[in-house]
């Protein structure tokens, strides 16, 4: 089975799909143009992913809510800058009843049934959130609100891949409101450290927190935050956004409040999301050409014991003894019970779908005290007592868990390279892959040149990296500070 | 501020209204016709109603997934008794684009934008999931399949009401694959004793397990069962359905499985959900004309300790002291900081909010070592010993908790009345209220005069209840059992 994946160093982009496919984490809907099903395999991450972040937000002070999935047409024209952005490829809702076809050929739209405004299935809720607010907030005491919502949206993209670009996708977005541009800031980059934090403790994927330039930064907002990934094949990842949205979104939806000098001022805001675009990342960051790896945070199951070779009552009531041992200590663990397969088989299914650890469990090993135990990530193996073996599983899957991150950080810091022409630049976006870190002069109109000639974007302006004076790649002009360019997902 | 909700008496739709508002649970989305933002404080109940039943699916062996939240038209119309009933009132994507008006106004629709085939807000998810079951299933090894999705779906219905019936709601949706008819009708039985044992035991809502009549079953199934609850006006409320699909989808889509005698097969299915709707069977089998009563288990906040007259600092070090006490033992609290209203107005707030404890604490308790406990469902306040304060709030919360499913349960048993002839039953039905059990012969068309003459319907056949021979009360006819009419929601 595990022969049947395409090496990265062939087709990477293929290696992604094999391993989307043949792990059960998603597979395109049939004939529903650009969405996914999410398999179990692939939902079970999400479920923990959203476990995990949803305890940090709620940690914070914030709370869930839910708000509809559409908004009226004109919500849209609203927030002027967020109609660029938003207002184009959405799914759009004109009627609200089928009837039967009186050909008799089943059910065809009645266009009886046709609404007064059309309604868009939400791209982004910040329009119908901040429709809401208006009545919510009267004044200082009102505030913040600090709402996040878990929930599909729907962006008709043309080009998709499974997790990192669907038409519809499962995310988590915040929207919060505060009385003050200091506090809604302060929000912003507390929620881009809780992001980082996520996606390097829980994700095992380093990330580097910087700030988009204009030309990158999300329809509506002041300023946008991100944490940058980079993949296996030298390509960044968005992994997360923080929006201090200013008071951009208060404005156009009318939401004041009494401030406390006794006067109207307009509401300030954040909005801030992370979707299941983090699964591809966490793919493309681990997995290898036998399959899926994950950090053991995220993994469903992170232990399974076979019996070699095949369930026996001694090896299964063996296996069950251990089990209990290893779920004493919070480990998630399964038994392969399958009695049709073979050990070789069954070692390379477990390998597709990225158990962490696997632990064969041999008549010799019951007899001599030991057990087999497989690391997922370096395909280490070796014999372990039985003795306290809860204990040393436990320590283990740590061990792998920081292994990850250890070895993706290494790719990527070795993966950031200095240029200081476009064509060192050209050089390493061609050749090498990663980020580049290069000056820039600041202006849209220099960032566009290059990406049309590199088809590298500026990823961010790193945050708490040093300062440095020196000449734009392309104009030569002065430039205060190195940026990091990429091509991206 | 408990002086603004109407009383039941005066009114009940009112005053459900009112503590729906009131206690900010929901609100109606204002301009998106039909659809409801759930509010943090009814959302917090659904997390904890998610939480629970998810826990439940998840020890019965059933895992999540997600599926796409459009349909194909066509799909729609391949199950014959389906498109009966869902084909009808449903959100329908015509378009893909928007751009922007020529004349400068905003946003309309791309007519160049326009879909090949309608795509349809799924209702329910039987047809998007039958049509990828299809490929997941070859033979009897690849069954059963144990699938659940959270999700939201739409129904275009044109009288709603908050969390009752609304355009858009969320829900879980099971949709399991067997390879006999036995398996799928134990595992239709098994969801249906999870429901009745998470309305019981969580939300303290004594319900009566049943089956549908042929006229009430869901479109597309071979038998429905469900659970039936009263409400405090005496009307009806299905508060879940498991549903025995037979092979209806697995025809429709063709879905085979090679079965262990070597032959093809259809697959055998149920289907099964429950829904923010519960959230209005909570409201109304519980809470009184001071505000919302919530079951201790579903509370999202448990307990809340408020400094009286207002906090000061050793006040609110005793309190802290109290919570850290409280917490240790898994109960959820919270303390008062406001230093701004008085005790009464907090009072009728939390009143208001459902919160089942509330602790007041003032100078004299501290000197004395006690503190004074309020409990929402009796109103009684005593002052109990600050020494051993946690084991006697934990207790007290199970008493809650059975209290409100006894009051609960006497109420529902002394609301089911027997009949013998229509004239009693439109007499129970107009001055008591509550289930009728009465005789019914068994046809659909007797059903629905009954339902004409009476606006009540048969809610469901009680499961393991005694069989009795009698008479129909509209037609005189034989009988074998007596059903439960209800007027219902």
């Amino acid at each position: 089975m595990a022969k049947e994946i395409t090496p990265r160093s062939e087709n990477y982009s293929k290696w992604y799909l094999d391993i989307v496919h043949k792990a059960k984490l998603a597979e395109n809907a049939e004939e529903v143009y650009g969405c996914m099903v999410i398999r179990p395999n692939g939902y079970g991450i999400w479920e923990r992913m959203r476990d995990a972040l949803d305890a940090m937000f709620k940690d914070t002070g914030h709370v869930n809510a839910y708000f509809p999935l559409f908004i009226p047409k004109r919500f849209l024209s609203k927030e002027a800058a967020h109609v660029e952005g938003f207002a184009k490829e959405c799914a759009v809702v004109t009627h609200y009843r089928l009837k039967n076809d009186p050909d008799g050929n089943g059910v065809i739209v009645d266009p009886e049934a046709k609404l007064a405004e059309e309604l868009i299935v939400r791209p982004t809720s910040e329009t119908i959130i901040w429709n809401a607010y208006r009545n919510w907030i009267q004044s200082y005491r009102d505030l913040p609100i600090l709402i996040n919502q878990w929930a599909n949206v729907v962006r008709w993209e043309m080009r998709t891949r499974p997790f990192l670009r669907t038409a519809e996708f499962l995310w988590q977005e915040g929207h919060t409101a505060h009385a003050s541009a200091e506090e809604a800031m302060s929000e912003t980059r507390l929620i881009l450290d809780i992001y980082a934090r996520f996606a390097e403790e829980w994700m095992a994927m380093p990330v580097i927190k910087g700030v988009k330039t204009p030309n990158e930064r999300f329809a509506g907002a002041d300023e946008t935050f991100c944490i940058e990934a980079l993949m296996q094949d030298g390509k960044a990842l968005q992994a997360g956004t923080s929006h201090f949205l200013g008071q951009n979104f208060a404005k156009a939806f009318d939401v004041y409040f009494l401030n406390k000098d006794n006067q109207q001022e307009h509401v300030w805001a954040t909005s801030w999301g992370v979707s299941t675009r983090l699964i591809g990342g966490l793919i493309m960051t681990h997995s290898d050409d036998d399959g899926l790896v994950l950090p053991p945070k995220l993994a469903p199951t992170q232990v399974v014991i076979v019996p070699i070779p095949k369930p026996s009552p001694d090896l299964t009531e063996a296996a069950d003894r251990i089990a209990t041992q290893l779920r004493a200590k919070g480990i998630r663990v399964s038994i392969d019970n399958d009695d049709q397969n073979r050990p070789g088989f069954k070692f390379a299914e477990y390998e597709m779908v990225g158990i962490p650890v696997r632990l064969g469990l041999g008549q010799r090993d019951l007899a001599t005290g030991q057990i087999e135990v497989a690391r997922r990530d370096t395909k280490e193996k070796s014999s372990v007592p039985l003795d306290g073996i809860g204990d040393y599983i436990a320590r283990l899957l740590d061990e792998i868990q920081q292994n990850l991150f250890d070895r993706a950080k290494t790719y990527r810091d070795t993966h950031i390279t200095k240029a200081d022409s476009l064509a060192e630049m050209e050089d390493i976006l061609e050749n090498k892959g990663g980020f580049v870190h290069a000056h820039w002069d600041g202006t849209t109109e220099t960032e566009l040149q290059i990406k049309e000639r590199t088809k590298a974007t500026i990823r961010c302006i790193p945050l708490d990296w040093p300062d440095e004076a020196g000449q734009c790649v392309l104009t030569g002009k002065p430039s205060e500070r190195r940026v990091l360019f990429a091509r991206a997902y």
